[in-house]
């Protein structure tokens, strides 16, 4: 069994367990400790934590790389429990608006979910690739997508099934090409996000931003009679523009930035 | 020397020097210890250093009080270094971006700020009152007003003298009614904030939220000719709506939520 068929196999523990197989996956994904994630960390008067809320709050904008000063910490985060407890804080919050919600139920209510870092991680990848300290490389994540091997986020998923229950339409809308659709749809399924109304990607003669792709996205979305109720990503790129949707969520992510 | 003039005394201090006359004041100001906030307490399965990033990353809304359990988080967090260290990471990413700009020098080039938690601050107040834990209470936070006794930001006064010698012009756009335009002008110039363009209050006629107020004052100025390339508040209230200005910076303030 090879390292990244380990990695999923112990991956697919996690989606099902929640518990401390978690742990053996960050085990074999980094020979980083897990740690709290939480400390700020300083290197050249930079607080790595305030670096991480200045992203997240979307003060630092346009960044190509994480400060090589935050490469551990940022790995610390990722790998440790930190990251989970916000994803979980996030979706806990995304779960109490859905179920407040009063659906049409004529299949035209819809979430949103953008793909890479918010329904599935990369996390394996950018283990192995500097946690975003290193310069983003097309066509190794190419690579990487096209093995199929992302592994399901559990907060969003647990996010993804309870929205099913409660009849809303799911679509995915990702930056990933049209030509990775295939594996995309593919390796969404296999790890647990089986059910959706769409599944749209970038086409190649696309040159804009994320920013200006989206909003036209979910323009044609609403102009198909569809409404969307909630918009989640880890850019904020997919979640301002225009037609935003009635309420979106940001969810961590701070090992790359996409305008 | 009662206790507030005594804060008050220190915080010039603290403003003056950047020192470690910090410390003295917050042991003044209240009986916890500073510590970095930057910790993950758990109270009830809530990580508070989560439901930070929640309030920060505007994926919390509509609260009206910090959680009870993380009372000694967030104090911890406002009374220690993070607050400072968060505040110094946006105000730095916000004087590059100022110094990047070429202004036009007609008089025209504006920078916005919002006042509380923004450029004053009403520490000593919350310090009193919970830290945000208790609810909201109108009555007492205008009679602390009316003692313009808040202290400057250092960080943001920081920012504002730069802006000034940048030759922009300063607008400070608040949700103080105009009835505490004179102590709240008074308070500014006392603490260091000397010169600006115009000091905006919301009139006592005035019934709906802060984003559409605020948005409805930057368009005013928009159409007096100015051009806001900066607007920073403490509230995701300051920065969305409309007319937000060319670019938008947020403070942390884990202490309050105004829509």
């Amino acid at each position: 069994m090879g390292l990244l068929s380990l990695l999923l196999f112990l991956g697919t523990l996690v989606v099902a367990t929640n518990g401390s197989p978690e742990v053996e996956v960050v085990h074999q994904i980094h020979p980083l400790r897990p740690q709290c994630g939480s400390a700020g960390t300083h290197v050249h008067g930079l607080s790595c934590l305030s670096w991480r809320f200045g992203v997240e709050a979307h003060n630092i904008i346009d960044w190509k790389t994480v400060p090589r000063s935050c490469k551990k910490y940022i790995g610390h985060y990722m790998l440790g429990k930190q990251y989970r407890k916000d994803s979980k804080a996030v979706v806990d919050q995304a779960l109490s608006y859905a179920q407040s919600l009063k659906l049409a139920g004529d299949g035209k209510d819809v979430w949103v979910f953008d793909i890479d870092e918010t329904t599935l991680s990369n996390l394996p990848y950018y283990a192995h690739h500097g946690f975003g300290v290193e310069l983003y490389n097309a066509t190794r994540f190419s690579k990487w997508v096209n093995e199929g091997k992302a592994l399901a986020l559990p907060e969003s998923l647990r996010l993804y099934k309870k929205l099913l229950s409660l009849k809303f339409r799911i679509v995915f809308l990702t930056g990933r090409p049209e030509s990775q659709g295939n594996v995309t749809a593919i390796n969404l399924k296999k790890v647990g996000y089986h059910t959706f109304e769409k599944l749209l990607l970038k086409g190649s003669a696309y040159t804009g931003t994320a920013v200006t792709y989206k909003s036209s996205q979910r323009k044609k979305l609403e102009n198909e009679g569809y409404r969307v109720l909630g918009n989640m990503g880890d850019q904020w790129s997919d979640i301002l523009g225009t037609h935003i949707g009635n309420r979106t969520f940001k969810l961590p992510d701070p090992m790359y930035y996409i305008s």
